[in-house]
């Protein structure tokens, strides 16, 4: 039986090749979409504080969700197109960075991890 | 049963509560995130034609890999903490994404979809 | 007498010339490096409030103005490139922009200008 | 007498004011608004080739003007309102690239600075 993501990643196939659009669908396109459609989510909560960014969120749930839904739509494509199984991907890095950034040392610092 | 994408988000969820981090992960802050990791893709693939994007992916494919899963994991995790299905989402927007670019307007049109 | 804006994209044009850059420059590439640069400006502020920029921004001075800098450098040469003249487009657009967002209509709203 | 570049600045400065839009206009949003700004030039060539990219400058020029402008608009205020001197920061930036990059090295080399 497929899995629910398996399913998805099929039906994004199908509607790029259905358009004959994976000759645009190039790794580097890709990434700047993916890079352009992460700004449009940001767009929302430009210029609010956490008060106006929650009322935000609630004012403009649908346009919020779609804006997540293009990323991870062009994401699963191209995980797809390099044959990355994105959920592996996603658990290896989940591992190393529980390497990089022991519960020891993170939790508590005033600092976030970045500077760790 | 839990699904293995239900089990990857409770996986990002224990590792950011095990830190305390929940306090920094605000969705504006996560938005800011999910767009720096998507630059951080895309530097891979700076100022190289598509001949060297492609040997690009081949001798850094672990790196590549690791910078989708930091995306995905972002994604993730704003979806949850947003009450988002992600992949209802990524469903939902299919659909309307078929309506917006209708296979017989779309195909063999020279123009790509931001045009249409 | 070359102002010194003309000053600093001629010496632009040396640097990448002298390295035998230009071949690189391409308007979609310098786009992409303009958009990572801007990233690299905001990862200071990543995860922080309003206090913790301004720590940012005392303990990183060097850095922040550094990354200003190279937004800066290759948007004069984007400009410069295209036979732009930055400043004449300037102007243009703050002309544009104070049509758009009258201040009868901007000042005192809670809202900021994307809403008005 | 003032430099063309001061009176811009200055012109920034009274647009921003008589807007009251100072309030906004802290260094993370501004960081966030330059990003942004970098996406929308940017999008005018996402999925395309050199040839279209030449193509898209030619029939959208005064858009892609547009763009640029704004982006330099905000690091212009952005850099006026840290205290920061833009030329005095190009050209230092620009010193430390030529260190960074030396011609020897860089010159003829097959690979992009980024890999020297």
């Amino acid at each position: 039986m497929m899995s629910r993501f398996a399913e998805i990643a099929a039906k994004i196939r199908t509607f790029r090749d259905e358009r004959d659009w994976a000759r645009f669908h190039n790794p580097k396109d890709m990434a700047i979409a993916i890079s352009l459609e992460s700004g449009e989510l940001l767009e929302h909560f430009l210029w609010k504080d956490s008060t106006e960014v929650e009322a935000r969120i609630r004012s403009h749930r649908s346009e919020i969700t779609d804006e997540i839904a293009d990323i991870a739509i062009y994401l699963t494509e191209l995980a797809d197109n390099l044959g990355i199984d994105l959920f592996d991907a996603m658990e290896e890095k989940l591992g190393k960075n529980a390497l990089k950034y022991p519960v020891s040392l993170a939790r508590g610092s005033a600092k976030k991890y970045t500077e760790l």
